[in-house]
C-alpha cells in the first residue's frame, strides 16, 4: 500500500451543497474515486483497506468482476432497467436462481416480495403484513435493534438519536430486552415471556416479534442459538410472527447465507437488503411464509421494486452459494479475525477491549468512551476504513468484503494493530488520556 | 410495429414464486426483456410503446445512450458504485451539475440532502426534518395525494385501500381538501384557512403542509396557479413549512424542471425522485431551505444514499436542462397530446371522458367504472403500455418520456383512438355495456 | 336586592393553597355560602342572580325544595350513600321513573348505562362502545366542540388551549366543520359527506360520529333541524352510530328534555350528566340502542357510578316531565329572553352583537374583543352571575335555572341592560374603547 | 345477625333496563337499601357484612353519624351544592383542615386541585401536568397496575380486558414490571434502570412514573419500602416525575393517611379519590408540589370539580386524622387480620393460599383458578360482602371499613372462615374439585 498522500482531496463541494445530515464522509474525509474487491482509492490516489464493506452492502466486495461482466453484457444489449414490478426476465431469471440455490437446498418456501429497494422498506412490508395477517398492531422489537429510518421501521429501532428524529412519539411497538441485556445470568425470555403470558402486563398480544440475530449497529450483540430457539418456540407457541431482519446479517456475512441458519429456527418473515444485490445496488426482498401471503395486489408498492440491473448482479453473486465453499472460507476468515482480536484485546489489557461477534462481522467492545473512535481515526489515517457501532459508538467493528483474500485480511488487521498501540500509547494503565499530548 | 405475437411468455415463476403484492404485471401480463427510448420488447419479440415512463421514473426514455455510455465508462473503470454517505468523484459532479444547471439559473439556494433511494425515503425526511425544524407534530396533506408507501409518507397519503394496508391507524397528520374537492365554485383554501385561523377548530397549528402540484396517482387533479400561491402564503404568514413533493411530476413531467416553477412559489422542503437519476436507477433528494438544515450527522440515514451508478447518469441527464429547448419541446407534445384528447374526448361522448392535466402529464377522467381499465387493456393488447389513476382507476393516464420523438407518440395516441373506440362499441350510448357480447 | 356589600370575603385560603388551575373564583371573586333557587348569597351576604346555573348542572335550581326534602328522608333514614354498581332501591326507583317518564313517553327504548358521574365519563364510554361495537377506530367530532377533559373526550374537543393541555397529540379523531362554520351559505355537511363517499379521502369510515345540537362551550352554536336530520341520515346511510352529546343541552335546557326531540332524531347512543341528577349532585348516564349494548360485564366501570344521593334527586326531579307543563313554560321564558336580547342588541348596535340559541340557553356572540368579558365582569359587580362561552370568550350567555321565575328573570335582564350599557359607554361608536377611562 | 332471607329482591329492572356492563350486581345479587357502618340491609331485610367497603371509598364505613350529621345541618341551611370551582365556605374549610390536619403535620406543601370528583379525573390531571411540565410525553406505569377507565387513566394500567376496552391502541406510555414481578430474587428495578440509562433502549425518558405503593386491583401485590425509595431515587435522578396514585390505598387504607409515609418517599403528584370525601360521595384531589403548579386557568376542568356535599363530610373525615390513635387502631385491626389469615391459609394447604398485604388491605392469593370467587360466592351466601382482585380474579380480598369494631370484624372473619371450609370440602387434597357435587 502506498503512503498516504498528503495533499487529500477537499470536500468544498459537500460542505457548502450537501445537507448537515451527511455523516460518513465526516469520518473518512476523502474524495473516493476508484474501488475493487476490498480496496478503495480516493481522488489523490490513495490506497485504503475496506473492513467496512458499504456496512453490509458490499460482502462480495467492490465491483465483482463477473457480476461486473454481467451487468455490462445487460447494459450492452439494452436489457430493460427500470420496471415497477413488471416481469421481465432479469428478474426472472433471479427468482429462479434464489429458488433452486437458496430455497430448495435450505427446505424453504418462501414467497418472494420486491418492496422497494432498501431495508427499511422490506421492513416495512413485514409489519405491515404481519399486521394485516394477524388483525394485531403491536409489534414487539429489542432494545438496541437497528431497522430503519422511516417511521414505521423506526418504531422498532431502539437507538434514541434516531428515534427522536422522527419528530413525533412512535407507537404500536414494545421494546424488549435482547440476549445479554440483562447481564449473563438473567435469561431475557423470562421478562418477555412473563408479560405475554400475564394478562395485566400492559403488553397486547403482539402481530409480530422482530429480531436481528446479531445486532450490528446496536453494537455486536448476539444472541445465543437457545435465545433464537426459545424465541421461536414463544412465538410458535402464542401464534405471533417471527420476523427476522437479515438486512445487515444475512447473504453470508455471518458465515451462512441466512443468519439464523446455524441455530435451525424458521422465521415466518425474512427481510433482506444491502448485498442481497451483489454489487451494492439497490435491492430488497421481503421472504414470507406462503400461507401469510395475502396481500392484496399494489397494496404496498414502490418505483423502484424492480431494480433489473440489480436483479442481473444479484443472481450472479448467489454462484458463492452453490457449493459450501464460501461458507467454509468465510468460517476460516472469521477464525482468523476472532484469535488475531482475542490476542489483541490481551495484549492491551488496559483498554478494556471485548471480542464480540461471529463470521465477518466482529469487533472490539471498549468501555473507555470515545476509543472506539480514536482506533477508527487511527485506522483510517493509515488506510483502513473501519466504522463504529454501538448507541455510544463504543464498539470498533471488523466487516471486510465476504471475497477479502487473506494477505488483505492480514494487512487490514495490522493497522488495526498499529492502531490500537497508539490509542494505548495516548492514555495510562487506567484508560485515561494522557495529559502531555 | 410488428403484431403481437399470440404465444406470449409464461408468467409461471412470478405466479408461483413472487408474492400475490405483484401488481403491474398482471396489467401488463408478459415478460418484457428489452428497451430503448419509448420502446419496450417482450420476450416472444412484441413491441410496445411506452405511455407509462416507469410511472414517471423515465423521463428521458429506456437506455438513454448517452447516459447508457457514461454508465459504462464508469463500469469500466471500477467508479465506486456503493458509497454510502462517503464523498466520491461522481456525487461531487452531480452536486456541481445539479447546482450549475438546475439551483442556480432559477435563483435556489437549498441544501441537497440524499435520504436513501427512494420517492418514499425522501417524504419520510422532508416530515422529519419540518417537525424538527418547527417542534410542530401535525402535517397537513391533501385527499387524493400519494406520497408513498413506509409509514410516515403513507400518513400523509389519502387511499383508503393503501392506508388500511398500514395495519395500524395512522397518524398526526391532517386531510384537507385538495383544489377542486368540493367542485368548482368553492376555493377549498377557504376551509383550511378556517380550520387555522380558528382556536376551536380541533386542527392544530401544523409542522408543515405537503402537497403535489398535479396529484398523478390521485387521478390527475391540477391544482391551480392562483390556488398554490395562496397556499403558499398561507404557509408563510403562519411560519408553516411548505413541502412540494415532486417526486412525480417533478424533473419536467409537466413541461419545466420542478413542476412548481409556472406558479412562481418556493417550498420550503422539495421531494424529487424517480427521473431524477435519469436512466431509472434509485435516487432521490430532499432539498431543504438552507436555514432548515439542522440535521445532526447521520439523524436520517440508509444504506443506498449513495447510490452512485444513479450519480452518473443523474450528473449526465442534466443536459437537458442546460438550455431552454428541452421544456419547449415538452410544451410542445403537451399540446399535441392535448388537442388530441380533447377531440377524442368529443368523438366519444357517451364515454362521458374529461381531459385532465399538464406537459405530458394528462388523461382523461371517466365517469364510467371500469372504462379506463378497459381502455388499458385494450391498448395493451394492440401494443401500448398505459396505467390508469384515481382511487377508483376512473383516469387513463398518458405519461410517455418526455423524450419521445412525434411518430411515436402519435402512434401510441393512435392506439387509444383505436381502444376508445373499441370500448365505446361495447357500450350502447347511455354507458352500458351491451348484453350481446 | 341588597347593594353589594363592599367588604368582600377574602380569597387567601384559595389563592395559596388551590392549584392555579381554578378559574370560575376568579371570574366571581366572593367565598360563596347559601343558595336558594335561582339566588347565591356568598359570605358578606351579599346577593346573587344565577344566569349561569352551574354551567347546567343545576336546571332546576340551588337546592330545590322537594329534592331536598327526599334527600333529607334518604339520609335520616341511612339509605345506601354509596354502591358501586350493586343495585339499590334509590337506583331501581331512578330507573323505573326514567323509563316510565322520560324513555316511554317518547317512544326510545335505550339501555341505561352509569359511566361514572360526570359528562366527560359518560362521552369516554360512549366512544368505547361506539368502537366496540364497529370494530373501527375513529370518532369524527366537530368543530367547536366540547366534549370533557379525559383524554378520549378531549380527543373530540376542538379547542386548542385544552387540547394542547393533553401533553401529547390527540389521535384516532377527524375535526369537520359544524354548521354553520363556512358561512351560512354552505351546508358543511357537503364537506363531510365528500370525505366519507371518496375512498381517496385521507379519512377513515368511522365508528361514530359525536355531536352537541347546540355548541354551549364553543360560543351557542345551533345546528338546524335540517343539519342534523341530515347528519343523521349520512350515518345510517354509512352504518356510522350518532352519538348525541346530551350533557349541557339536555334535561330541558333547550326546552324539551333531550336537545334532539324537534329534530325527530333517534341517536344511536346519547351522553347525559350535569342536571340529570336534579340537585347539582355528581351522576351521568349513558343511554345505549339496546343492540348495542356488547359490554362485558365491568368492562368499563367506576367508584362512583353508583351515587345514591344524586340517583333520589334525580328521580324526583323527574317530576318536572310528567306533564308538557315544564316545556311549555321553558317556551316562553326562552321567548322572553330573546325578544329582550334583540332589543338589547338593537339598542347598542356599536357592540355588533348577534343573538344566538334557544330555550334557555342564549347569548350574545360580539364580535368586539373582550367585551363579553367586560359585560360579563359589570354584571358580577351588579350581582348577577355570568359566564361567557367561545373559543375566545366571545360570547355571553344567558343560563338561568329553568325554573327561574319571571320577576327573577326580568331582574337579572335588567343587569344585563345595565351592564351592557356600561359597556357601550366605554366605547365609541366604532365599538374601540375611549381612552379617557 | 339474622338468616339470610330465602325470598331475596328481585333485579328485574336492572336485568331489562341497566346497561349489561353492570358487575357488582351479578357478584351481590340481591337489592340493598339501608347502611350503617360496617352493615348493609337488603330490601328484603338480610343483613351483610361489609369487607369490600365499596372498594375503598368508605373507609369510614356507610353513613358514619357525625358526617351524616353535618351533612343535614348544611342541607337544611342551604348551603351551597353545586359550585363548579367558585369559592365556597365549604370548599375553603375543607382545605384548611386539609392542611392543618393533613399536610403540615407531614411537612408536606402541596397546592390542592380539584379536577373532577372521580380518581380517573386525578390521574388524568396528573398526567397532563407531568407532561406539560416536563414537555416530554411517555408514561411509565407497572404491570398489574390499576389507575382508571378513561383514556388517558387506562393507557397506564395494565389489566388487557380494560384496555381492549379502549377500542384503540394505548399509546405514550411503557409498562415496567412491578415490585417483585420477575420473582424474589429479582429487582424489577434493575430492568427500569437498564432502559433508562441505555439511549438504545427504545425508551424515551418519560415525563413521569405513576405507581401504586399496592396494587389493590391487580391482586394485592405489594412494594417493598426499599423498592419505593430506590424508585424515588431513580426519579430525582433522572428528573422524572414521581406520581403515587393514592386513590384506593391513601386515607387510611394501609395504616397512615398516605400510603407511602412508611416508605419516607415524597411524591411529586399525588392521586386521591374515593375515601377522601369521607362518605362515599364522588370527589378528588390532586396534590401538586409547588413549583409543578403551572397550570393555566381553567386548563383542566370539570362541572362537578366542586362537590360541596363532599367538601362537609370530607371536613369532617379528617377529625381522624388529628391524632396518631387512628392509625394504631387501623394497625391492630391490621394485626388481628393477619394473624388470622395465615393461620387460615394454614389450615387449608390444600387451597394454596397466600396471603398479601397491609393495613386494612388484605387478602388471600389462591393459584387454584376460581377458588377466590368460590369463597367469596360463599361469603355473600352467609352474609359477607367481599371481592375478588388480581387480573384472574385469584385474589380474596378483605377490605372492611377502617372503623369497623372487633366483633364485626371478628364475625366476618368467622363467615370467610366457613367459606373456606366449604370450598375446601368441595376439593380434594390436590385442589381439584370433587366429582360427586
Amino acid at each position: 500500500m502506498k503512503l498516504l498522500n498528503t495533499a487529500m482531496p477537499s470536500l468544498h463541494v459537500f460542505d457548502t451543497l450537501e445537507s448537515e445530515v451527511r455523516s460518513y464522509c465526516r469520518s473518512f474525509p476523502t474524495v473516493f474515486s476508484k474501488a475493487k474487491g476490498y480496496r478503495l482509492w480516493d481522488a489523490a490516489g490513495n490506497e485504503y483497506i475496506d473492513f467496512f464493506a458499504g456496512a453490509g452492502a458490499l460482502n462480495y466486495g467492490h465491483n465483482h468482476p463477473s457480476m461486473k461482466q454481467k451487468l455490462l453484457e445487460y447494459l450492452l444489449e439494452d436489457g430493460v432497467t427500470h420496471s415497477l414490478d413488471m416481469a421481465t426476465e432479469a428478474k426472472e431469471r433471479f427468482l429462479e436462481r434464489f429458488r433452486s440455490v437458496i430455497l430448495e437446498p435450505r427446505g424453504l418456501s418462501y414467497k418472494v416480495m420486491f418492496p422497494g429497494p432498501t431495508g427499511t422498506n422490506s421492513v416495512e412490508s413485514a409489519l405491515k403484513l404481519a399486521r394485516k395477517a394477524t388483525g394485531r398492531s403491536t409489534v414487539i422489537g429489542f432494545t438496541n435493534a437497528f431497522h430503519g429510518m422511516t417511521l414505521g421501521a423506526l418504531s422498532v429501532t431502539g437507538n434514541k438519536f434516531k428515534r427522536r428524529g422522527a419528530g413525533i412519539p412512535l407507537h404500536h411497538t414494545v421494546s424488549m430486552p435482547y440476549d445479554g441485556y440483562m447481564g449473563k445470568d438473567s435469561d431475557t425470555l423470562d421478562y418477555l415471556e412473563s408479560y405475554l403470558n400475564d394478562s395485566g402486563s400492559g403488553v397486547s398480544l403482539p402481530a409480530a416479534i422482530i429480531v436481528e440475530t446479531i445486532q450490528g449497529e446496536g453494537g455486536i450483540n448476539e444472541a445465543s442459538i437457545g435465545w433464537l430457539q426459545r424465541l421461536e418456540g414463544i412465538c410458535r407457541a402464542k401464534n405471533i410472527l417471527l420476523i427476522v431482519d437479515d438486512v445487515q446479517m444475512g447473504c453470508g456475512r455471518t458465515g451462512t447465507f441466512f443468519s439464523f441458519e446455524h441455530a435451525g429456527i424458521t422465521p415466518d418473515l425474512v427481510c433482506l437488503s444491502k448485498s442481497i444485490g451483489g454489487y451494492g445496488l439497490p435491492m430488497a426482498l421481503t421472504l414470507i411464509r406462503p400461507d401469510l401471503d395475502i396481500w392484496e395486489p399494489g397494496e404496498h408498492n414502490g418505483t423502484f421494486r424492480g431494480n433489473n440491473l440489480a436483479f442481473v448482479t444479484a443472481a450472479e453473486a448467489l454462484r458463492y452459494w452453490e457449493t459450501e465453499h464460501f461458507a467454509q472460507e468465510i468460517a476460516a476468515k472469521g477464525e482468523i479475525v476472532h484469535r488475531f482480536l482475542l490476542q489483541l484485546v490481551a495484549e492491551y489489557p488496559q483498554l478494556r477491549g471485548e471480542v464480540r461477534g461471529r463470521g465477518l462481522m466482529q469487533g472490539i467492545a471498549f468501555s473507555i468512551p470515545g476509543l472506539a473512535d480514536e482506533v477508527s481515526k487511527a485506522a483510517f489515517a493509515k488506510g483502513l476504513i473501519m466504522e463504529t457501532s454501538g448507541t455510544d459508538s463504543e464498539v470498533a467493528k471488523i466487516m471486510p468484503p465476504l471475497t477479502i483474500d487473506e494477505p488483505g485480511l492480514a494487512k487490514g488487521l495490522d493497522i488495526l494493530r498499529q492502531s490500537m498501540r497508539e490509542a494505548a500509547a495516548e492514555r495510562d494503565t487506567s484508560g485515561m488520556k494522557r495529559e502531555s499530548k
